[in-house]
Order: C-alpha cells, then sequence, then structure tokens
C-alpha cells in the first residue's frame, strides 16, 4: 500500500502537453510543490512535459516505476493497464472516468481492467477518482488543481487522514483548514473504488501517522469487511455517509456507481463497530480537534465555564438535551471557586462575568478539572482580551494534565471566531452546539472502545 | 412606543466624566454615529459629557424630554424615575442592573420603579438591560459599545428586527452582518422586562418597515399575550428560546431573572401561533434572508440544481429526510434540459457536470421554475467563475417572476462563501443544510399562516 502514499518514481500516462490536458496539471502540481522523486509522462508523441520526461510507450522508461497513474480515455485504458502489468508496476491510480458511473458500456470496461490487474497482480485505484494526496511528502495526484490552492495545507503537515468519493468535498476539507486547527495528513479519492476500498485504507491509516480518520463515502463495497476493519481500528473514524434515503442514493449512483445499503443496519451495526457517523460534511474537520487537542471525555458531568449569562443557559440546555449532566457544584467547591476572583455565580454554570484577570481563569480551570465532581468542561470565554486568550491556550495543557476534555467556544460571529482561532490555534469551536457536539462524540468514543475493549459487553 | 426608537431628545441620567462610566460610552457612541437630536446629561456635578450639555437634575433641563436613559446605581433607581414622572417623561430606558436578577432587594426596588411607572404614566423598558438600537436614525443605547464597532451596521440599514435579552447575543448576530446579507432594521435587548416585554415589541414590529422579527428569550412574560401577538403577526417571527431544561432555566434566573416556562406547551401552542423556533442563535441571523430575499415556498417538491455529483446526492438525503419530495421530472421537462447543454444528469438532482456558461444556468432555471413540476429549488452551483456568480446573481429575479423560491448554497470552506457572499450580496446559505432548513421554515411558515387565515381549520 506504502507505494500509493509514498512512490519512488512516478509514470503519468496521458499527461501532454495539449491545453486542458489533466495529466500536465498534475505534473504542474507535483513540481509546484516541489515532489523530489523522478516523474516520467507517457503520450503519444513521448513529449516532456512541464519538465517530466515524456516517453511514447511505458516499456521505454528505464528503471523501475513505484507507481503508475493514468489519464487516458477509458476505452483505452484497459490496454495501458497491460502495459503496467508487463512493466512490472504494482502500483496503478486510474484517474479517468466513464467507467461504471457512466453506463453498461464503462462497466464492461471496468471489469476488463479488474481482470487484468488480478492477473498481473496489481493494486489499483479508482477508476473515475483523484487518488492520492500527501502533505508529509508533497505528494499529490489530483488533477485540475490551481498552482497554490494546496499550498498552506503542505505548509503544514497534519494527522488527520480522508477517504473521500468526491473532489469537491476533498476541496472543501482541505480548504477549511484554513481556518482550522490541525490538518490533513493524507487524502484519498477513491472514485469507483473497483479495487482499493474504503475498507483496505482504515487499516493502512491504522498503521501509519494518522491520528483521526475521517470518511465521506456515497457506499460501502464490502460490508462486513468495512466493519470488521472499524473494529480493529484503534484510531477515531468519523464517518458521513450520503445515500441515506433512495433518493440520495440515486443520485450517489450516477457519480460514483454507488449501490444503495441497508441504512438502518449500517446505523446500528456502525455505531456498534466504533463509525462515528457525523451530521454534516463540516463535521469531517471540526470534530477531530476534539481527539487530537484534547483527552478523551470519560463520564457525563461537564462543568459549563462562561462570562456571559446567556450562554450559561444556553449551553445548559444543550447539554441536558444531549444526554450530559451539568451538576450543581458542591459547597466546598463553590467556595474554592468564589475564592479566585469575584464571581457572579460560582454553583454550575460558573459564571465570572466582566472578571478577566489571566490567573482567576487558571484557577478555575485548575480547580475545576481537578475536582472529581466533574468529567468535562464546556469553555465559553467571550475573549476580547490578549490575557484572556493566553489563560485560554493553558486550558489545554490543563486538560492534558487532569486527562479531562474541554470544548471551547468564543462567542462571536463566525468571521471574528475564525480570525481568533487562527491567530492562537486555539482548538475552539464555532457554535456552542458544536462545541457540545464535540464532547459527545468525544464521550460515545470512549464508551464504545471500552464496550469492545471488555468483548463487546454493555454494563 | 415610537419614542423609544425616535427620540426627538434625550436625557441620560448617569452619564459623568468618571472612568469606565458607562453613561458616558453611549454619549460617545451617540457623537461618534452623528445623532443628530438634542443629548443631555444629568449628575451630581452637573458637568457636560463628551460636548453632551449637563445638567444636576432632569428638572433643570430646558423643554420637554422624549426618552430619558437611566444608568444610575439601583437603589436611586426609584428617585431618578420619581423626577422622570415629574419631568411628565413618559419613555424611560433603565439600563442599571441589580434588581430582581440579584435577589430580594433588588426585586423591592424593581417592584417600586414600577409602581412609580404606573403613577405617572412612564413605559419602560428594562431593568438590567441595554435598550434600543436604530439603524435608521443612528440611535443606539447600547453602552460598553467601542466606538466604530457598530459603523458596519449603521451604514446599511436593515429590514430585520430583533427583541433579545443578552447583550452578547444581540453583538453577535450585529457583528454577523458582517458577514451576511441584509442588516438589523431595529434592536431592543429587554432585560428584566418589568414594563415593556417582547409582546408589545412584537406588536410595534409589525406597524413599522420591520420585515423579519428575530428574538433570544430566556422567558415569556405574559404568555397568552405573546401568542395572541404572534398570531396577529403578518411578519415572520424567528425565536430561539433558552430554559428549555430545568438547567438551563436555572441558568437564565441568574441571567435575566427569568421565570421557567412549559416547554412541551410552548412548543405546540408557539408553531401553531406562526413562531418559528429556530436551533441555533446562527439562524436568526441566517434564516431571515429566506423571507427578504426570496417568494415563500408553497409545496413540498424541490428540484436540485447542481455540478457537483456528491451534492447532488447529500442534498437528496436532506430533502428527504426533512420531509420534501425529490420528484423525477417528466420526459418533457427533462428533453427541455438536455437542449440547454451539455448535461450529466436531466433528472433530478440535476447535475450540470463541468459546464459553466451563462446562458446555461439561466435556461436552466427558468425551465425548473416556471414548470409546474416543481415548487422550489436548491441551488447548489460550485462558483468559481465569474459569469457563473452573476447567473445566480439573476436567479433572485428569476424567483419572483415565478414566485417560487431557491435556497442557495455554494460549496466551499466557510471563509470563502462569506467572501463571496460579501462581494456579490447573494443571498447564499454556508451550507446545504442550512439551505434545507431555510426551505422547511420557508414551507412551515407558509402552511401555518395559510392554516390560521382560514380560521385555524387544518386542510
Amino acid at each position: 500500500m506504502d507505494a500509493f502514499f509514498n512512490p519512488q518514481s512516478l509514470a503519468i500516462i496521458g499527461a501532454s502537453n495539449r491545453k486542458f490536458n489533466l495529466g500536465a496539471t498534475i505534473c504542474s502540481t507535483l513540481k509546484h510543490l516541489n515532489f523530489d522523486k523522478p516523474i516520467y509522462t507517457v503520450n503519444r508523441k513521448g513529449e516532456d512535459v512541464l519538465g517530466c520526461k515524456g516517453f511514447t510507450s511505458l516499456h521505454d522508461i528505464p528503471g523501475e516505476i513505484d507507481l503508475a497513474i493514468i489519464i487516458v480515455p477509458a476505452r483505452v485504458a484497459p490496454n495501458i493497464m497491460e502495459e503496467c502489468g508487463k512493466k512490472g508496476i504494482t502500483n496503478v491510480i486510474i484517474e479517468t472516468s466513464e467507467f461504471s458511473e457512466a453506463g453498461e458500456e464503462g462497466k464492461l470496461l471496468q471489469d476488463q481492467i479488474s481482470e487484468i490487474a488480478i492477473q498481473y497482480n496489481i493494486r489499483f485505484i479508482g477508476p473515475n477518482c483523484l487518488g492520492v494526496l500527501n502533505t508529509h511528502n508533497n505528494f499529490n495526484s489530483f488533477f485540475g488543481v490551481k498552482p497554490g490552492l494546496y499550498d498552506k495545507i503542505f505548509k503544514r503537515p497534519g494527522t488527520i487522514s480522508y477517504v473521500i468519493q468526491s473532489g469537491v468535498i476533498g476541496t472543501i476539507i482541505m480548504d477549511s483548514f484554513n481556518h482550522e486547527v490541525g490538518n490533513t495528513n493524507k487524502m484519498v479519492c477513491i472514485g469507483n473504488k473497483e479495487d482499493i476500498n474504503e475498507a483496505d485504507l482504515l487499516d493502512y491509516f491504522n498503521k501509519d501517522n494518522t491520528e483521526v480518520i475521517g470518511m465521506y463515502l456515497e457506499s460501502i463495497k464490502n460490508y462486513d469487511r468495512f466493519l470488521e476493519a472499524a473494529k480493529r481500528s484503534t484510531k477515531p473514524i468519523l464517518i458521513y455517509k450520503s445515500g441515506r434515503t433512495s433518493a440520495g442514493a440515486e443520485a450517489a449512483l450516477h457519480h460514483t456507481a454507488s449501490p444503495s445499503s441497508n441504512e438502518t443496519l449500517f446505523d446500528k451495526e456502525g455505531a456498534n463497530a466504533g463509525l462515528i457517523r457525523v451530521n454534516t460534511i463540516t463535521e469531517l474537520h471540526s470534530m477531530p480537534k476534539i481527539f487530537t487537542r484534547m483527552p478523551l471525555l470519560k463520564g457525563k458531568r461537564i462543568a459549563i465555564f462562561t462570562n456571559s449569562g446567556a450562554f450559561g443557559g444556553i449551553s445548559s440546555d444543550l447539554l441536558i438535551e444531549t444526554g450530559f449532566e451539568v451538576p450543581a457544584l458542591s459547597k466546598e467547591l463553590q467556595e474554592k471557586l468564589i475564592n479566585t476572583g469575584r464571581l457572579f455565580n460560582a454553583s454550575n454554570p460558573i459564571d465570572l462575568g466582566p472578571t478577566l484577570a489571566r490567573q482567576t481563569f487558571r484557577d478555575i480551570f485548575n480547580i475545576l478539572l481537578s475536582s472529581d465532581e466533574i468529567d468535562g468542561l464546556l469553555a465559553i470565554p467571550n475573549i476580547w482580551k490578549h490575557t484572556v486568550t493566553e489563560a485560554v491556550l493553558e486550558l489545554e495543557d490543563i486538560c492534558r494534565e487532569y486527562g479531562k476534555p474541554a470544548a471551547i467556544y468564543i462567542p462571536h460571529a463566525v468571521e471574528r471566531i475564525l480570525t481568533i482561532r487562527k491567530e492562537y490555534n486555539i482548538p475552539s469551536f464555532t457554535s456552542a452546539e458544536e462545541a457540545v457536539r464535540a464532547l459527545s462524540i468525544s464521550y460515545n468514543y470512549y464508551l464504545t472502545k471500552r464496550r469492545n475493549h471488555r468483548g463487546g459487553k454493555n454494563e
């Protein structure tokens, strides 16, 4: 599998200097990103493309090829696949579309390719896909990308790996990391997934430097294998599954030839296997930080820390409605809190009012997180002073010290929230709902993993 | 009521030149906004504050005062209220806190004020509030505001009026209109609402230039009166109600002395009265545009228009799960659509693939919205070319022409969505979920209003 993500040499079949050639945009992106392994191109004229040496056939390329990217018309693809086999190439990405998603004729071509792959022991991604992107080595097989679009993504490689069945979704996720903490590690756009599918990638991402796995799927290729892989996973898997309704499934069929699945069953068995179903595409990039930046939530009792009376009430509602507890704090704990400064309310929600001393914030965080009365924190500080920002930054360390998470929401208009988050790298959410949702995801993941660890027995 | 929003003369009692004086920040904001009516201040020294003429007592101010703003310590407030009465002032905003929200002693002071008001025929907003803001005449009684914070809001007055029970929520809403289409018309922060309450303001906003009413409430003062006012309203009312759970209600009690209400009952009766319960604070500023910029949705049949196969599937799911229909289009209609350009899919979802001609977009919009097979449009164009933006801008006119709405979502990372929306003033939403939610809100409002119009009979 590793050759898909870390190819030591690369052939792009179908890249040429013709106008609008998609293969050329891959060469261009790789050059722009300074990908430092040999890149060869294969085209009818055997011409070089943007500095990538050109050949008329794969056969003529000297030495071994680690990975072939096929981006020729569908009807020619089987021949090229055969050439790959003869050249001894075992890893192929087929980006070409017009296969099974386009009808019966395409389906036959896809079957042909599959047979050739089996014959020559080739593993392949696609067809009808964008392939692979790895921020840790500047490898990127996505076509149609404007140079510069992914620069920010590749500048600070992350630990969140994605399996997606749509280029648009991939682009939205990566682009979102411009205003989100963390970043993409690897991303695979699997298209019609005739060979390599979501289960293979779950296993692979469990062995590499990935911390959290995100998936956008329109179908599940092999239901049982997928659930087994999910069960094996020691890393959280966030999954958005479209095609939940027959209308949605019908639409997916036109997109990536995805057959519909039994949603009710998947919902139940997926949850048992530890899959975290997300409600929106946004959650695929907003939720990982509750895992990468905070300890797991191991209990239901949440303390609310805020300097806004309104958000004390709003977030109490949200927590209770989500199944959490907002316990009244003991007299002893309240006294400790009162001693830190001039508080509006020392019960739960803890309302600071206009107090804005860094030490008060720090003291309260320590008192709450060290107490055995609470399991986690919902922190809603209305930040408009630098001193407070620093206190909120320290919160992450305090959470780690006590092994309890905080979900942070800084109540402002979303533009301002994004600006503060980017500037200070605070793992904050963009709404109280999102913060409560993160706590819920963390807690449910903890419960499932504990249950599976105990052999599937519920308490 | 109008004197609260359009005072012809103003006295701010408690504004002085002392450091951190809140009354002075009101003077400063009004001067900054070029509010052009006489502003007087009353303080112990009788000193002018930031150019606002000062007096030691209300009595000494020459001429009539249209509106008094009280921002003195709570224990002094009853005396000042009495002076207002003697001066013949009939409209007062009491911004001072430490009344019923602070305990028994404060409650007594609030009762005293109430009695004085009755005695002198004074109507008042508050106590424990920020008062009133009117973007159409630069009037703003909110204190603690940095000069410049609301400049953008006052530069382009809007038509959405708010009743809120929290300054933070008000600030978030107003700030959000920097990246949202439309804007605030008037905003009232009602605090403990001892006298003027949400019902009074519903009636008032039904008579002024308001198009949509938004409310953030922690309690309902007079349940029956409020529901009657809502039923009378000819304008949509979006309401976020906190204190839904006992924990949330407990928190609200500390904030604005709000007693809890029967939520199940309110949910049902509120919906019957035409109140639109929103799920998040965000919806208070994101949802009005489906009313201000689009015709009402009068049926369930939605056409999806997109150039992303993924969002075709995602939004089909969302629509069906929300109770809408995504009907397959007739052969005739599909043929008309196919004639417009090279489409990926002419059924529903209509998938354009990479086609990006302005005329194709325009033709498809016209064909769909003029057809009697569909009632509304979910438009998800992946915009990255200027020509397309223009086509999407025209969509609004086409919708008005046929009396059917479109909910628009331009699939990008949220930062980019906000930028496109601001630049082109497109009434677009920030997610597919939000767009579908808007259609749902529009349709439900239509159904309730039709039912009430027919004398409360369901079909």
